[in-house]
């Protein structure tokens, strides 16, 4: 098992598996430090997307020939891959474009209607805000004044007994994770669904939604060294029995006729039309990679690099950490404030122009959670598998000289 | 200009830029007949996938770095290369996965209800009925006696005021084009909306969305060279205005707060989350190889194949084709039964088994259909730029030696 990036035999071959850690942009190097918006991606991933395209690139599903029952093997079994990784059957894993259109299918799928409630976190992603908006009436869990979820809150708002808590596992601001198996539990206490979005945390840890008890769960291919238009949607086969579907059309239904039509079992139901089959193929190829470095080795690096990040941050007071807690269950994600700069434009602009640095300045579609904790934008820096200490300390630095300036 | 498929320099280029076309099964060279299902695709497509997955793979639209904007022009300047293939503006062309998911937003987002009528075709593929189905009260035209629209009985359904006309432009099943014009002016005339599905035309002839006078029109890159994943939805832009998005989340909105949001410009609104960023600049590709064959060898040559397939399949009294009207507007799709084996299982699997030959069999996602014109299951075969006709040769030499054994 890896032990740590920096040691020199991953280094190296993490660097010949990810070309995009060697470009330059006009003769600087680059350094990227935006992998919680989207990863790079490995020679590897992107060698099984070419071998479906430069092969006989069959549909799937429909029909009875060689190459269409090939492919087809191949995509279904991507599906037990996914399954192996959360823990759950093959037939509750669902492939749609991101973890938007999840919690979108999953928040019109159970009809509900403005006089049921749901809690959402303050934190949320608008991905897993606005679908509840638009579906129901929404409560929001307030934030602590450190940041931190407000538990004694959340159980006031569970006394309501709402329909649904959809719980957001890290933050894509802070890089916290929140308590899952406490907040599961509490929600199921009170008789409500649960709705993960783990757009954040399946990349760097792996969980098990059967001892967790989780109902639904969403992520998306891009964020962890897949290519993007695939989502995963994870649902109990008995609820996704239950859930209407969001899109109609071929592959979804066993029997047509003019005027009525039997839909097809669960998950097929919910994958209208052709799907991105090589998507889910390369998904397939990124877990096999994922899978090869190791969890126990992703998760501690995520934490490793989280740690350092705040480290590197808390040397400078020219910044204000969201949550700057050190004893906070920590990722590789590290937003901040500016608070001689409350516009960071400027700031992304210069680190990426003049320094080569890819990292992520505003709202980070957390709008109103941002808006609440911080006069203005963020600056946002995130790191993956392939991302180095050096490269943490080489953002640090170069934002110091542009500081200097301001 | 191309001339002729068959002709050495084209053939060469095209066995050079389709490494599917050299495939062997088990030492059986591979004669891919099922391009109306998905096609093959160019070595120059996968090269755009290959080039962002392998680069600096950023997301797009959200941030300020140089990487970001980089692949968000390169996204955004796809847009307008469909704008330019279908005669339309930048912001009336929709990203989504497929013409299914483009008809599915159309049909849910006009707000219909049950007493609004909709024409749809009999012919119609299962994704322009089933949302149609679910959204609204459906009528649909009849076909003739020779399997072709009833246009008096189109007439007097449009007396009756439907709020939306779904048409087909070119059968899945037949290959036939109907005349598009003429049943769009009508639609016009008696005040409805016009919603086109044209996954199996676009890919083959040029047309004009704007002299059309077409309101919405779906189609899919992965039948046009292009990549699984993307599909495209055409919508005048003051139709797509009021027309209510099927997903939220990031990316669709200008503003957000805990109880309240505002939608952001069209066509952004209706891209929620992170899209299928490699699929679109891989559909950027297909358009550029489309365009460097030349659309107009394109239609002929779709036309020629359409003509020998008739041909060849006329020589055999063994089958019955759906729609054998030499006249008709046909492309190269051609279906038929064989009356002394209506499951055509066994058949499809010997064609693909002994002979390499990958074609389609079944209901061809058009149910009500095959089942209101055929006793049983139709076997299809489809070709499109790279298929020569020595490939049709060898598909009915190979079905006259199974046909022989029945």
């Amino acid at each position: 098992m890896y032990e740590n990036v920096d040691n020199g035999q991953l280094k190296e071959k993490l660097i010949k598996d990810f070309p995009g850690l060697s470009k330059e942009i006009d003769g600087q190097q680059v350094y990227y430090l935006d992998s919680a918006a989207t990863t790079l991606k490995p020679r590897q991933m992107v060698e099984a997307i070419n071998d479906y395209y430069l092969g006989v690139s069959a549909n799937i599903h429909r029909g009875k020939h060689f190459a269409l029952e090939e492919v087809s093997n191949q995509y279904e079994g991507v599906r037990y891959k996914v399954a192996n990784l959360i823990d759950c059957s093959g037939n509750e894993v669902v492939f749609l474009r991101n973890t938007t259109e999840a919690i979108n299918l999953v928040a019109s799928g159970l009809n509900l209607s403005k006089t049921d409630r749901v809690v959402c976190m303050a934190e949320s992603h608008h991905s897993n805000m606005l679908p509840w908006l638009q579906a129901a009436s929404v409560d929001y869990i307030r934030v602590t004044d450190d940041f931190c979820v407000d538990l004694e809150h959340y159980q006031s708002l569970l006394a309501s007994k709402p329909k649904v808590v959809a719980l957001t596992h890290c933050s894509n601001v802070t890089g916290i994770y929140i308590d899952l198996p406490l907040m599961v539990k509490m929600a199921k206490a009170a008789g409500a669904l649960v709705v993960v979005d783990a757009a954040q945390s399946v990349p760097h840890r792996k969980l098990s939604v059967s001892e967790l008890d989780i109902d639904f769960l969403a992520f998306s291919a891009h964020k962890m060294l897949g290519p993007t238009g695939v989502g995963v949607l994870y649902g109990k086969s008995q609820l996704l029995e239950k859930l209407t579907p969001l899109n109609l059309g071929g592959g979804v239904v066993d029997w047509v006729e003019f005027d009525a039509f039997t839909l097809r079992k669960v998950p097929h139901r919910f994958e209208a039309g052709t799907p991105n089959i090589s998507g889910v193929l390369g998904l397939g190829a990124s877990i096999d990679y994922l899978n090869g470095l190791g969890f126990d080795f992703i998760r501690e690096h995520d934490k490793r690099l989280g740690r350092f990040m705040l480290e590197q941050a808390g040397k400078r007071d020219y910044l204000q950490v969201l949550n700057s807690d050190p004893d906070a269950d920590r990722g590789a994600v590290l937003s901040f404030t500016i608070p001689k700069s409350p516009n960071l434009d400027d700031v992304a602009r210069y680190l990426s122009d003049s320094f080569g640095i890819m990292c992520r300045n505003g709202h980070l579609c957390a709008q109103p959670y941002i808006s609440s904790v911080s006069p203005g934008q963020v600056l946002r820096v995130s790191g993956y598998v392939y991302t180095f200490e050096s490269d943490i300390e080489h953002f640090f630095d170069s934002l110091d000289q542009i500081v200097s300036f301001l």
